[in-house]
């Protein structure tokens, strides 16, 4: 297996993009990673793209030729392949991506993530995000996504491992970053206040501790490592890539406060780098509602079991805290979670901060990133780490 | 990279399974697999799940995760993953199975696709189906899967390169084997009459020129070569995988009788397998219509072209036959074509037929065998090259 480096990163600005189409924001993202990888079409032997569900949203599927197509790449019939794995599409569509170039198949591979969510109302977006729960045990009795994560948020105060108060701090943490992020969704620092006092969801859930539907696209390139230096002198190892499944329906865990295949696939990726939880030094997580950022946190190692919350709270995690620097894009809370964009988008985020290209929310001298995606409810998780050079 | 082998294979009987779930039929084929294999389900370290649509045909996404957990492996939290290509689904999934196992990165992988279509009424299947076609200049403005597959029906009986009686033999042919095949949908012989004289669904393919919509499931097992007899003495070796893409609609195509990808795959595929298409004893190809079954053959380099459908009449396609056996299984046609099972049971034929095993309709001393699938019009192909050992 050959080392892979990440040599070039693009992404759209998140948000409602009423007049642009799926192709366009998909292409967008591409075409500024190739940019900055300094490659151009010709180059790349192998596209992969993660996406939740243009099937629903826009009637598309097979998108992995239509990008290919539409990147002008369909003349060297390069292999394009399209992943779903619910909100880690995108993430798992770089471990492919990664395996690719890591196995020799291909040298330069584009991975790339689109989702365009906003064309559709409300009451039918929520029924396609519903179809990554199980559909017979789950969403087929009427169990919706938030009323999932609500039932964590319950057990967890419950069970003395986190407040209300820290569970919502979250948001604020996200936002906080979001503010310094010019392609970000919301671009706002919030108080807890906004937070505990915004409509409720689903108890004890409120719509600010819920990331929004949006529309976007981020795109990063691969190749091997050793080959890294003749197109640019500013790259990432990528040190792992790995990814985990546990029951797809909540109610078969035997913990519902810890997901198993967040800690699984984190365990994997930080014994093949080398290094331990101890070692990151910024860390995008999957905050689709607070209660699993929070989580997230506490599954990857970075705290014990009911401490995230706390230090969270504490602001700690915020760029310049005493801890690790979480979610500085602003996180799928506040940059916005185009489902199938935001696993790469994350990861292009991580190359960034390690790259020192992370302009106002830079973490000083980040050696090690990670980047951790769950699709459904925790019952897929894909777990990145990368390296400065 | 590693030799890869495929040691087991299972498939479920295609047809109408109102009886069955899809987490049942997809289960079912894996335990096959299994059980072929002498494997159990905790020497298995990652799995591949190729399907189109279940979002859309059961309101289930996530459907990696499904199938890993209803199959007991998500204990073992191990990456699950899901591929969807359109008609191509199943056969890419398992080129992503082929990659995981050839880098290392895997040992013993499960490649499953499945699809169950039945459950929903005929307008909404084949609006589902369109979507595979281009949302935006195809789909979008009236047309229709079928209506593609016409017109490229058309000019080739306008150019002279087939007869609509070439054409329709291909449906011949897949029903012939169809009839020797205990699992096919259908299974009767029929004659050239029987396909001219159908129903007609967009000038000139009638009902015969198409295949079924299905249920069915299909599974292989694959693990490095040189660990193949510690499971079993009956194996063969996946001498190549590959694949390509081609523009999404077809009207940007220079010349629609042609697929591009399927000749840019299958080029690739006989140069990594050092053999040329004369080599080729036995091959599944994507009839989803008879058209598309004609210019497979001839794209895959089996026949020039203009000779394919001469050849099909003649019967030089049927086991036995001068030429290549073509279909071995029934094909889309008779077979079924439970969309993201197809490509893998394509596969699982080909190495039964390599293993010696594939009863009335054995091919006699077949060394090397092919299967071919596309997805959308020919906007994705994927070629498996398969060698007796």
């Amino acid at each position: 297996m050959r080392d892979v480096a990440i040599i070039g990163v693009g992404t759209t600005a998140f948000g409602e993009h009423w007049d642009k189409s799926f192709r366009a924001i998909g292409i967008e993202a591409g075409m500024k990673a190739m940019a900055d990888a300094g490659i151009s079409g010709s180059d790349i032997d192998g596209m992969y793209i993660g996406n939740m569900s243009a099937g629903h949203f826009i009637n598309q599927k097979n998108i992995a030729s239509l990008i290919a197509d539409y990147s002008g790449m369909s003349t060297n019939h390069i292999p394009a392949t399209r992943i779903e794995a619910g909100g880690a599409s995108g993430a798992v569509a770089f471990r492919q991506a990664f395996m690719a170039v890591a196995s020799g198949l291909s040298d330069i591979v584009l991975v790339g993530g689109a989702e365009k969510m906003t064309d559709l109302d409300d009451v039918k977006i929520n029924s396609v995000l519903d179809t990554t729960a199980d559909a017979e045990w789950e969403a087929g009795m009427g169990m919706t996504f938030a009323g999932l994560h609500a039932m964590i948020a319950q057990r967890m105060i419950h069970d003395g491992t986190a407040t209300r108060e820290e569970i919502a701090s979250f948001a604020v943490n996200s936002h906080y970053h979001g503010a310094l992020n010019p392609d970000a969704q919301f671009r706002k620092a919030i108080t807890l206040d906004t937070v505990l006092k915004s409509g409720l969801v689903a108890s004890p859930l409120r719509v600010f501790d819920c990331a929004p539907i949006s529309d976007g696209a981020a795109s990063v390139v691969l190749c091997p490592l050793e080959d890294a230096r003749k197109y640019t002198d500013s790259f990432v190892k990528v040190s792992a890539a790995e990814q985990a499944s546990d029951t797809l329906a909540l109610f078969q865990r035997e913990d519902i406060t810890s997901f198993g295949a967040t800690v699984a696939a984190a365990q994997k990726a930080y014994r093949k780098a080398g290094i331990t939880a101890k070692d990151i030094d910024v860390a995008e997580v999957h905050d689709v509602f607070t209660v699993s950022g929070i989580m997230a946190l506490q599954d990857l190692g970075f705290f014990r079991k009911g401490e995230a919350g706390k230090a969270v709270l504490d602001g700690q995690c915020q760029v310049g805290g005493s801890a690790v620097a979480v979610n500085t894009s602003g996180g799928l809370k506040a940059r916005g979670h185009p489902i199938g964009a935001t696993g790469v988008a994350q990861i292009a985020e991580i190359a960034q901060q390690l790259r020192g290209r992370a302009d106002k929310r830079q973490v000083e001298n980040a050696r090690y990133g990670l980047a951790q995606s769950t699709g459904g409810t925790g019952s897929v998780a894909a777990v990145t780490v990368m390296e400065a050079i």
